[in-house]
Order: structure tokens, then C-alpha cells, then sequence
């Protein structure tokens, strides 16, 4: 790993970029900086050059873009549209796994058509946010021979865009979705069940987030159970799953080693980032992340892992 | 390890032993050997000599008392009292984290009054599974300084006992909990801050059952996350907890070794042993169990959770 734009092949990354306002038990944060993209970005940014392709509206604050380019990464793919960016507001009380929606303004985002600049078209590392399958489709048509694509999705899609989602499954390398959303799209209580249709839809690998409960690796060979970090110090879960998946695309990008050992490392990477995110609002603790914080962590994963063979 | 009886410590285990009728999507059974004592002790018993105390009524079947006479569990603490046994009805739906009671017919478990015979009382390991507290500190008195005492709990006593509860943490080494009865007790969302919480109430380790998302383990010196096995064939939940718990003393006491190592294997085993026992209905599987099949999934686990180091 390296300095901020990282040293790995680079990584395209698709989604969203808003502004988000969070109340928790812990606190408030106003317009912050958010999106899928944002997170998975940042996250990616450690490990790998990343270039973004989002869409903002004239109202977007210039912080908001120099806090990006600071990690590194390359704007070119970001679209100022005429309007506002869009926007969330909710919260979250104890329970910190479920979020409140109070609003959603889509606004610039509801017309996002991804276009990749020239630039962009060879990358060899293709992450898609969570955002309709049919937009995620195009970024697909856009890139000349991915070596890795990796693609999130979301029950509104499972139930309103099945086809197009299907489709995208066909072209994924690794497919990311929540325990709930697996059970949604194959239609069984059994997780494991579940990850074998998803495997037979076309992924190499499903990835289910389950979020303080860790995340498991499915491939045709078998399963990775990430450890659970035990958190103390959560105060905004918004974006841990985004930056699971940007640390997780980027860490592959950065090996450029597509075996499973070095997946479960991108795993536990992804596990890593996301459990220094949820420390402070928005993508605070990201932006002031060191990499020897995350080497430290990534042990500490280990020392929690770990048990003797017999 | 060695054959049925275990070649360990001896292991005291105190609890309810039960009939259970069960319906879950995959079949039913009736009347079926339950209760937490049963399915602690049917796992211990593949590491260290079991000696069981317990009550049932005149109804109970001697071919129940032979199944656990065939894994060698002495039942000298077993009493039969006037009146029928302690009866339990449920059923679970498609969400097998969920039981759901149709009817409970304490019987005569209802003036369980644990009564330790004397060859029982120098026992070194003792596990009492959640009974009333007040039942569990009344075994405490019976036994002459024990190398360690388990005990597990549940909502109710927490909610009703909590006084008897708090005096039981003081005299345990190892507490086992779930989830929601860490948070429940200590009055917090965060598991990280009730477990912490529940360590400076006596104990030296709390372990916090995950159901699927496997098990945690703190300790003052820091944390174990024990992978969540992938289950495929699950068919029947009842007793994963108190099998977990079964098999985690009786591996204790086979090793007599308190390290947190031991205690890191012990949690393995007590999640392969629960792993095993969901995979048929009441504690048929375990009854059929092999040595070679422990190892196996034990090596399985250590499988699923390896990952690089950095």
C-alpha cells in the first residue's frame, strides 16, 4: 500500500455522490459529504488510483471535491449538473443497523446517466455502486475489457428491476448484497442456499455483508467468514458497506491477483475500513486515515481470527 | 479425545431435561429427549465424563435414559419424581432463529430442587445451563471448590431474578449469553460496552452466542470472533445453545488447561458440536456422532476463517 492514490491498477467507480444529513444517538452531522460512490472511493483510494463517475449539482461545495482530490482521486468523471445534488437526510437510534429515511431529494441523481470519459475506458477494475442495474449495464458497455468487475445491489432493484439485475449478475465477477437482500433474490431463508443460485446466475463469488456480524465469502470452491470487529466506538454506520466495497475493489486492484487468498484479504481490508468509518460522521475518520492505521487494524482482525489447528 | 465417557475432568452439569414435540418446515418430531441439560451433556460427553443432575417424571422413557447412558453420562443425579416430565411444544418458521412455544408444561421441573449426590460434590468443572439463579447459586454451595463454574442465562431471570443473577456472575469464571440478554442487562446497544459490563460484574470471560453469526469471546485481555459455520442442511435449532455450551465445559475439562487459548479451541468445538446438532431434530445427530466427524468440521472451521497475514 501506498500514499493517498495508492500504487495498484486502477479502479472505475459508479454511484452515487450527495449530501447527507445523519442524526444518531451520538450526535448530528449537516450536508456532509456522501454517496455510495464517495465511500467506496475514499475506501479504495488507500490502495489503488481511483476514477470517479457520479454526477453533482451546482450546489456542491468545492470542499467537498478538493476532500476527493486530496485522496487522490480523479474527478474527470464527475458531471456538475445543472440543479441540486442529491440529498439525504436521516437517522438512526440504538439499533444502529437500521436506518431512518426522513428525505430523499434524487435531484441531479434522478437523471444520472454514467458516460466514462476516454480515459476512463481501459481501467481494469470496474466497481458498481448500488444504483439502478440498467445504469450499471452501461457502464458496462462503456469499459473495453474489464479484468474485474464487481457489482452491489439493493432490494429495490431485486423486486422492481429483476431482469436487468439478472443480467448484471451474468456479467459480474463478484456480486455484493446484504443476507436479507440474498434471501429476497432467491426466495430461501438459507443463506447457503441462497449463495449457490447467486453462484449459478454467473458470479465466480458472492460476498454477503452482514454488517457487526462480519461478511462471508462464497465461491464453487467454498466459504470465508470474516471476523466480526468488536465495535466500541460507533457513532455513524452511514457508508460502511460502500466502503467495504471500495476498500475491497481496491485492494484487488492494488495485487492485481484474482486467487481467493487474496480476496479474503480484500475481505478482511473491507472489513477494516469499514469499521474505522462508523467511528465519526460522514466520511470523517477516512479522510484522516493513515495506512499504518490500517495495517494495524488488518492484525488486529488477525489476533480475533485466530485459534489453533488440531 | 477420546471414546464415549471422555477421558478428561469430570464435568457436573445442571439443568432441565425434557420431552419435546417440534415442527419446523422440515419435518416433526414428537416427544423427542430435549431439554438444556440433555444437549449440554450428550456434548460434553465426546470430551470429558458427564455426571447429569436433573429431574423427570415416572413417564419418562427408559430408552431416553439409555441413549444417555450409551454415551456414558452418569445419571446417579438424575431423579424421578412423583408426576410427569417437564414438557415443552414449539415450532419455527422459515427465520429458524425464531422458536416459537406452543405450550410449556413445567411438570415436575417445577419444584426442581438440584441435589448434588455426595460422589458428585468434588466435581471440578461444572456448567449450570439457565435455570432459575437462585437453583444455580444453591449447586455452587453443594460443590466443593470447583476449578470452574459456567453458567448460562436467559431473558426472564434477567428481567425477574436479577438480584440472584448478579450474585451468580460473582461466582462464575465463564458467563454465556446472547446477544439481546448482554444488552438487556447492561442497558446498551453496544455488545462491545455490555460485555465489558458484564466482566466487571465477576466473571473472567463472557462469551455472547450469535446463533448463525456464530460467537464472541472477551475477555480483559481483548476479543475472539468464532467463525459462523455456513449451515445447509439445517433441520431442527433446539439445543445449539446449550450444545455449544456442552461441549465447550467438557472440552475445558478434558484439556484442564484455562488459558485463553483453550478457551479459544473450546469455542470452536462448542460451535462444531452446535454446527452437528441442528442438522436433525432433538439430539439425534449428536447421538450418532463420531470423533472423526468433530475433527473434520473442526478443521472445516479453521478453514473457513484463514486469511493472510500482513
Amino acid at each position: 500500500m501506498k500514499a493517498a492514490g495508492g500504487s495498484g491498477e486502477s479502479v472505475v467507480i459508479v454511484g452515487s455522490v450527495a449530501l447527507d444529513t445523519v442524526a444518531t444517538p451520538f450526535g448530528r452531522a449537516e450536508s456532509v459529504l456522501g454517496g455510495s460512490a464517495t465511500y467506496a472511493a475514499l475506501a479504495a483510494s488507500f490502495f489503488s488510483p481511483v476514477r470517479l463517475v457520479a454526477v453533482v449539482g451546482e450546489d456542491f461545495p468545492e470542499a467537498h471535491l478538493e476532500a476527493l482530490r486530496s485522496r487522490g482521486v480523479d474527478l474527470s468523471g464527475v458531471e456538475i449538473a445543472a440543479g441540486a445534488t442529491f440529498r439525504w437526510e436521516g437517522y438512526y437510534e440504538f439499533d444502529l443497523n437500521q436506518a431512518h429515511t426522513v428525505s430523499t431529494e434524487l435531484n441531479v441523481f434522478e437523471r444520472f446517466r454514467p458516460k466514462l470519459p476516454p480515459a476512463y475506458r481501459d481501467t481494469p477494475y470496474v466497481f458498481l455502486a448500488n444504483i439502478d442495474p440498467e445504469l450499471q449495464l452501461s457502464v458496462c458497455s462503456q469499459v473495453h475489457a474489464p479484468r474485474l468487475t464487481i457489482c452491489d445491489t439493493m432490494n429495490y432493484w431485486i423486486a422492481n428491476k429483476r431482469p436487468a439485475l439478472l443480467e448484471m449478475l451474468r456479467r459480474a465477477e463478484i456480486v455484493l448484497m446484504n443476507d436479507a437482500e440474498a434471501r429476497q433474490l432467491c426466495e430461501t431463508p438459507n443463506l447457503v442456499m441462497a449463495a449457490r443460485q447467486v453462484l449459478a446466475m454467473g458470479p465466480r463469488a458472492v460476498i454477503i455483508k452482514k454488517g457487526e456480524h462480519g461478511a462471508l465469502l462464497f465461491t464453487p470452491e467454498g466459504h470465508f467468514s470474516a471476523p466480526s470487529y468488536p465495535l466500541e466506538r460507533v457513532r455513524d454506520p452511514t457508508g460502511a458497506g460502500d466502503t467495504f466495497a471500495g476498500a475491497l475493489i481496491g485492494y484487488l486492484a492494488y495485487t492485481n491477483d484474482p486467487s481467493e487468498d487474496s480476496l479474503r484479504q480484500a475481505i478482511v481490508y473491507g472489513s477494516v475500513m469499514a469499521s474505522y468509518n462508523v467511528e465519526d460522521f460522514g466520511p470523517a475518520r477516512l479522510l484522516r486515515l493513515t495506512h499504518e492505521e490500517i495495517i494495524a487494524r488488518y492484525r488486529e482482525f488477525g489476533e480475533i481470527a485466530r485459534f489453533a489447528a488440531v
